[in-house]
C-alpha cells in the first residue's frame, strides 16, 4: 500500500474493511473514475445494476444475508433519486445499506453550473441530497480531504449502530485528493458504547420478571436480525426452555423445528392454536418488536403491557418501566450469561392441532392451499428464504421452515418488485459465506416481478443460481381482494416468462424454465434435480387461478369486518378452510394443548 | 352527471378538462378506490405502468407531445418515491406533469400508525411528500373537503403557468367526500395574468434593438416548447425573416427545411458554417433560452450580452437591460403582432458547407457516420422522435428534420432509461392528436433500454406502434468516452432482443424484430413497408462497434482538451472526421456563404 491513497480508494478500502465485499451499483458521469478505485481494493468485487433501483434493493438483501451493510454506488441526481425508494425501505426496515454517491466537482457545484442531471438555471446541486434527510440514518457530505476520512467512518459506524441507510457524498474532484494509508490501520470501531450499570440493572428486571413468571412465552422479531443478535435469541430460549414463537418478519431467526416453538403468532390470524398458546403466558417477551400491521395480523395481536417484556435496540420495558441506555445485542448476551444452566421452568412442549383440510384438495390445478406444504417439503436447511409482498409472502409465512433457514421480505414496508432485485444481493451475499452447499429460494408473483424484472440479467451475468418461483396470475391478486377485484387497474402486462432466460442469455433456458399449470406438473419440477442443486438460475412459472389466496391473506382482510368478508366472497376469492379459517377468531379452531 | 360528486372524481374530472385523456400510473392499497373515478370520466383512459418511474416518464412524454399536463398516480410512499426521480427530471426540463398520490387516511396520519409502507415506530406518513419539496413546481396537500376543489384547481393552474411538475396527495378517505359538482361547470383559469404596459415597454424594447441591427440571428430554444409558444415562434421568424437555428433542444420546434434555417448552434460543436454565421450576427435573439452544458456544446457558445436579446419565460432582456414581468407566449404573439407585414431586414438565405467526408465510408458494418443521415432519410414529416441521452441523441441532434417531427429527449436532466418509457406516453398523445397518419420513433442505446426495458410490455398490451431502434454496443459507450474505455462496469447485460417482442406476448413478433449488423441489413429494414406505416410495435436491433460514436460526441469531449484527445485516441475511439471535425474549432472548417 502506497502512503497516500486517493479517498475514493479510502472510501472502498473502509466499506470492504467492515466486511463487504461486493459493490453494486450503476455507472454515471460522476462516478467513473471513482469507480476504478473499486478493482484497486484487493478482494473487492463490482456487480453492476440494471438500474439504481434495483441495485439498492440488492445491497439491502446483501445486508440482510451478510449481517454487514450491502453498499451501492450512483451518479449525481438521475441515480441518486432513482435509488431513493429502495433506502427509504432500508430505513423502515431497518437494513444496513451504505450509498455512495458520486456529485458533480466543488467547483461546479460553487458556480451553480447547468451541468446535466441539474434543475434550474442557477442550480442547487445539493437539492438531491435534501430529498433524502428524511428517509436516513446520516450521511457523510465530504468536502474537505481533511476531515473527509473521519466523518466516512463516523458514518460507516452510524449505519452499525443503528442499522439502517447511509449516505456517503463525494464530489468527483475529491475522490482523487489524496489521504493518510496508514489511517486505515485502525480498523473503525463497530461496538457499541456499553452503560454497564444500565444493562445491569435492565438484565436484573428482565431476570426478576422471569423469575416471577409460571410459563413466559417469547415473541422473536425483525430487529433481532438487524441489530445482529440472532444468535443471541436462539441461546435465550433455548436457555429458557420455554415457548416461543416469531412475527412475520422475525421468521428465521430461531429454530422453527424445535418442540418448544409455536411458529408465528400473527394476532388473530395465526395458525390453529397460537393464540390460546400465546394467551396462556403471563409473561411475554418481545424481541426486537416491529409492530406494523403487516407484521402482527393487521394490529391483531393481544399485548398486555403488565405481562410483557420489551427488549428493543436501545432500551428494555419491564411491565410499563423502562430502563434505557442499552444494546439489543449485547444485553441478550448478558442476559443468557446470568441465566442459571438448569432452566427456570419446566414447561411441557406445546402441542399444536393440525390445521383443517382446505376444502378444495381435489383440485388438480396448482393452487395455495396445495403450494405451501410443497414448498416446505422442497425447502431444505439452510436455505435462504426470500418472500415478495402479495399472495407469496403470505404462504411463506404459514409454513415451518428447517433450521438455519434464513427468511427475508419487505413485510413492513412492503414495495414490490424488491424481492427479485433483492434476491440478486441475497444470492451473492449467501454465496460469500456458503458457496455451493446451499440455495437461496425466491417465491415472486408476476404483478411484483414486472418492476424489476430486468435483474433476472444481472443476475444471470454474474452467473448466480437462485431457485426463482413466480406466481403466474394474471395481476394483483392482493390487490384485487382490497378493492377492484375485476377492474382492469389490476390487470398486468401478459408476460410469458419461457423468454425470459433466452432474452439474458442464459447459458441453458431451456433446461432451467420450468412450467407448471397442474399440481403433476409442479411436483415433478420440485422433485428435480436441477432445483436440488442448481448449476444455473432456475425459473419456475406456477400457473394460478387469480382469485385463489394463501388462507392467512383471505383471513386477514375479512378480520377487518363483515363488509369486506361479503366483498370476498360476492367476488368469488377461495376460501379454502371456510370463514377464512376465523372460527371463534383463532385461526381456525381448536386450542393448544402441551405435551 | 349528480349533484354532488367524490372528490376522487373532481381530481380527474379536472384533469380531463384541462386536455388530459390517459392518465399512467400504478395501483396500490391507498389509491385502488381512487383509480375507480377514472373510469366514472367520460373520455379519460387509464394505462397501468410496469412500474412507477416509468410511468413518470411516460406522463412526461405525454406531457411533451400533447401540449397539456401528463398525469400519473401512485401509491403513498414506495409508489410516490420509486417516481420521484421522473419528477427532478420533468423539473429540470420543466414538463408540465401531475402526479397524485393516493396517501393513507386522515386517521391513519394523525395516530401515526405503523401502516405498511412506513418508516418507524411512530411514523410521519408525510415524510415522502418532504422528499419531494425540492423537486416539483407546487402541491396540493388535501386534508380539508371545503378547501380540497380550490387547491386543486390551483396546483392544476400552476403546473401550466410555471410549466413543471405538481403533485395532487389525496388521503384515500378523502377521496370519497363528496364537493359540489357545479363547481366543474367554471374551468380553470389557465391564462397568465399579463401586464400589459409591462409586455409594451419589452415589445418595444426588442424592436428597437431589431431595428436598429443589420443582421439579426435567432435561437430557438427548449423553454419555447414548454410554455407552448412553438407556434408564435414559428410565425416570428417567418415575420422576420432573418437567420435562425435552434439548440439541440429547441430542435423540432421550428421547421428546418426552411431556407433561413441554420440547424442546430451548440456553440463550437456545430456542423460547418454554423459559427460563422453566428458571429457574422449583429443582435442574436435567444428564444425560452435553457444553456445547460449538454445544450451548449459544453458551454462553448457564444454569447455577447451587448447584442443579446433574452426572451425567457417571465422576463425580456435587451443588451442588458431586463423587462420584467412578462410571459413568453404572449409577448411572442404581441411582437409578431407589432412586426411589419414586410420584413425590417432583408437577408439572404445562408448556405452552409456540407460536412468533410466520414474516413470510414467503406465499412460494411453500420456506422455512426453512416447510420444518421439514413434516419434522416427515413424520418417523415410530422414523425415524433424521441432520442436517449447516448450516442443516439448526438447522432439525431446532427441531422435535418422534415417539417413537423416533434423532437425530444431529455438533454438537460439526462436520466438514461427515459426515453423508452416516456416513448409510450408521447405515442399515446400522439395517437390521440394524430391517429395513424404519423408515428413515434424511439431511437435509444443497449445501455439506456435496460433501465425501463419492460415499459415495452406496456406498449405491445396498449397496442400502440412506435418504431423502436436499439443501437446495440455492448454497453455505455458515451461512459466509456468519458472514462474506463475498457472497464468492466461499463460493459452491460447481454441482451438477445429478438426475445423482447414475445416476452410481452406481441402479436407478431417475428414480423415486427429486425436485427441489422451490416448497412445492406439496415438498408433492407429502414426501406421496409412495415416501418412505413406500422401495424405494430416495430423493433430493430442495430448492432454497432461499442468505439463508434456520432462526430458531435466525440468532438463535445474533445474540445475539453488535448488530454481528452489522447485518451480517445488511445482508446481507439473511432474519429470519422480526424480531430474530431474540429479544426480551427468550428464543426470542421469552412464558413458559411449567403446566397
Amino acid at each position: 500500500m502506497p502512503e497516500t491513497i486517493p479517498l475514493g480508494r479510502y472510501v472502498w478500502e473502509r466499506i470492504h474493511q467492515v466486511g463487504i465485499d461486493t459493490i453494486f451499483g450503476v455507472p454515471g458521469d460522476f462516478n467513473l473514475q471513482f469507480l476504478d478505485y473499486i478493482f484497486e481494493v484487493e478482494g473487492l468485487k463490482w456487480v453492476g445494476n440494471q438500474n439504481e433501483l434495483n441495485a439498492a434493493y440488492a445491497a439491502d438483501g446483501y445486508a440482510r444475508i451478510k449481517g454487514v451493510p450491502g453498499a451501492f454506488v450512483t451518479t449525481h441526481g438521475v441515480g441518486e433519486l432513482s435509488a431513493i425508494n429502495g433506502i427509504a425501505g432500508s430505513m423502515s426496515e431497518r437494513v444496513k445499506v451504505i450509498h455512495v454517491v458520486g456529485q458533480t466537482t466543488r467547483a461546479m457545484q460553487e458556480k451553480h453550473m447547468m451541468i446535466h442531471h441539474s434543475i434550474g438555471h442557477v442550480p442547487d446541486h445539493q437539492v438531491y441530497n435534501n430529498a433524502s434527510r428524511g428517509l436516513r440514518i446520516d450521511a457523510a457530505e465530504l468536502w474537505d480531504v481533511k476531515t473527509a476520512p473521519a466523518e466516512v467512518d463516523r458514518v460507516i459506524r452510524e449505519c452499525f449502530m443503528q442499522s439502517g441507510p447511509v449516505y456517503i457524498f463525494l464530489p468527483l474532484d475529491l475522490s482523487a485528493e489524496h489521504v493518510d494509508a496508514s489511517l486505515l490501520s485502525t480498523p473503525i470501531d463497530l461496538s457499541p458504547k456499553i452503560d454497564e450499570a444500565a444493562q445491569e440493572k435492565a438484565v436484573s428486571a428482565i431476570k426478576e420478571a422471569l423469575e416471577a413468571a409460571k410459563n413466559p412465552c417469547v415473541l422473536i422479531d425483525a430487529l433481532v436480525q438487524r441489530f445482529g443478535a440472532g444468535e443471541e435469541a436462539r441461546e435465550l430460549v433455548k436457555s429458557l426452555k420455554v415457548p416461543y414463537c416469531s412475527s412475520n418478519m422475525g421468521k428465521g431467526i430461531a429454530d422453527e423445528t424445535d418442540e418448544m416453538c409455536l411458529g408465528v403468532y400473527n394476532g388473530e390470524i395465526s395458525a390453529p392454536g397460537v393464540v390460546s398458546a400465546w394467551e396462556a403466558s403471563d409473561l411475554t417477551v418481545l424481541l426486537g418488536y416491529l409492530p406494523a400491521d403487516t407484521n402482527s395480523g393487521g394490529f391483531s395481536r393481544s399485548i398486555d403491557q403488565q405481562k410483557t417484556i420489551y427488549v428493543n435496540q436501545f432500551e428494555v420495558v419491564v411491565k410499563g418501566t423502562s430502563y434505557g441506555n442499552t444494546h439489543l445485542k449485547p444485553l441478550l448476551a448478558a442476559l443468557v450469561k446470568s441465566l442459571p444452566s438448569t432452566p427456570l421452568h419446566n414447561i411441557s412442549p406445546p402441542r399444536l392441532p393440525a390445521q383443517p383440510q382446505p376444502n378444495d384438495l381435489d383440485a388438480k390445478h396448482v393452487t395455495h392451499s396445495w403450494l405451501w406444504p410443497q414448498i416446505e417439503k422442497f425447502l431444505q436447511p439452510g436455505d435462504v428464504v426470500i418472500g415478495e409482498t402479495g399472495t407469496s409472502v403470505f404462504g411463506l409465512c404459514d409454513i415451518k421452515f428447517p433450521e438455519k433457514t434464513q427468511f427475508h421480505a419487505q413485510i413492513y414496508y412492503g414495495s414490490i418488485g424488491y424481492a427479485t432485485a433483492a434476491t440478486l444481493g441475497a444470492e451473492i451475499a449467501r454465496r460469500e459465506l456458503f458457496g455451493d452447499s446451499t440455495r437461496t429460494v425466491l417465491i415472486t408473483g408476476d404483478g411484483s416481478m414486472a418492476l424489476t424484472i430486468q435483474e433476472i440479467g444481472t443476475m444471470i451475468k454474474a452467473g448466480i443460481k437462485p431457485v426463482i418461483f413466480i406466481i403466474n396470475n394474471a395481476g394483483y391478486t392482493i390487490e384485487r381482494m382490497i378493492w377492484g377485484a375485476r377492474e382492469k387497474y389490476n390487470d398486468i402486462v401478459p408476460t410469458r416468462y419461457s423468454h425470459l432466460l433466452p432474452l439474458f442469455f442464459h447459458p441453458s433456458p431451456e433446461k432451467s424454465f420450468h412450467y407448471a399449470k397442474t399440481k403433476d406438473d409442479l411436483e415433478k419440477v420440485l422433485a428435480s434435480p436441477a432445483l436440488k442443486s442448481p448449476e444455473h438460475l432456475q425459473l419456475i412459472e406456477m400457473v394460478m387461478d387469480k382469485c385463489d389466496t394463501p388462507w392467512k391473506l383471505g383471513a386477514q382482510l375479512a378480520w377487518r369486518g363483515e363488509s369486506t368478508k361479503q366483498y370476498l366472497k360476492r367476488e368469488g376469492f377461495v376460501d379454502v378452510l371456510g370463514n377464512w379459517g376465523l372460527q371463534d377468531g383463532r385461526g381456525g379452531g381448536e386450542a393448544v394443548k402441551w405435551a
